[in-house]
């Protein structure tokens, strides 16, 4: 299958609806049908904001999250779409992708 | 060099010949010689099958787990062959990428 | 904006400058006015030295560590160039990619 690997930037501290960001949007992602997502978390970064989100220097909330996806283009495009209708700011990736199972029959 | 970054996922209760499932493949990318393996892993995340796979609201044993390599395409066709000749199902990703060893001569 | 997401693979136990070489490379891309820089820790892996880096089995100093960067074609030279001239050898894997900050206007 052709697509996109997305990656969403978030940090720990952000919350949305009552519940970490991060975790929301892997919610979100299930509830949409799409295929998978996998919450990674940095041990440091920065963002466009230029601090420092760090968990050695500072203090733990602070810590980067990265939400990963493989998404065909309609996928990708309702999922930007849906995070924005929710007033979602956070910085994206998008990389072109070729994805699948394997070891399992293309018409399985 | 040009080929693929290529992630394979699986989660950390896999087993495959008595060993964890990413541990046996980081083990067999070494032994059939590519370039590199890494091994991440996630907090929490879903995949093809629909469950939740959280360290945080479920075991450990259920953390996903991302196995990141650099590839040419013979290397990536080679690796993908190897798992399906062993049974491993598994969802992967495959991304057009450039890669190679900054600071050291093209003919080092 | 297109540009490429940009891996660099070092381990935690790579000093440069006084400074885990993972940090110094996120300070200077901080100091270079990059848009941003996520540094990730890896469970296990090996490289191109052929050593088993290992979080599980050997001793926590080789472990694996990412630098992940969105940047544009001339952000990424510049940053590979700035890595050469201080002498830092390391893996790199470069991917095509379109980026942005997802609910802001354009032209904010």
């Amino acid at each position: 299958m052709k697509g996109f690997q997305l990656t969403l930037y978030t940090q720990q501290n952000r919350r949305h609806q009552g519940k970490m960001l991060a975790d929301w949007i892997v919610s979100q992602a299930m509830d949409m049908g799409l295929r998978g997502a996998t919450l990674v978390s940095g041990i440091e970064g920065f963002g466009h904001t230029r601090n420092l989100h760090s968990h050695h220097f500072f203090e733990m909330a602070d810590q980067p999250m990265l939400i990963i996806l493989a998404l065909t283009e309609n996928e990708c495009d309702a999922l930007l779409k849906r995070l924005e209708e929710e007033g979602v700011t956070l910085f994206y990736v998008k990389v072109p992708a070729e994805f699948g199972l394997l070891g399992v029959p293309v018409d399985a």
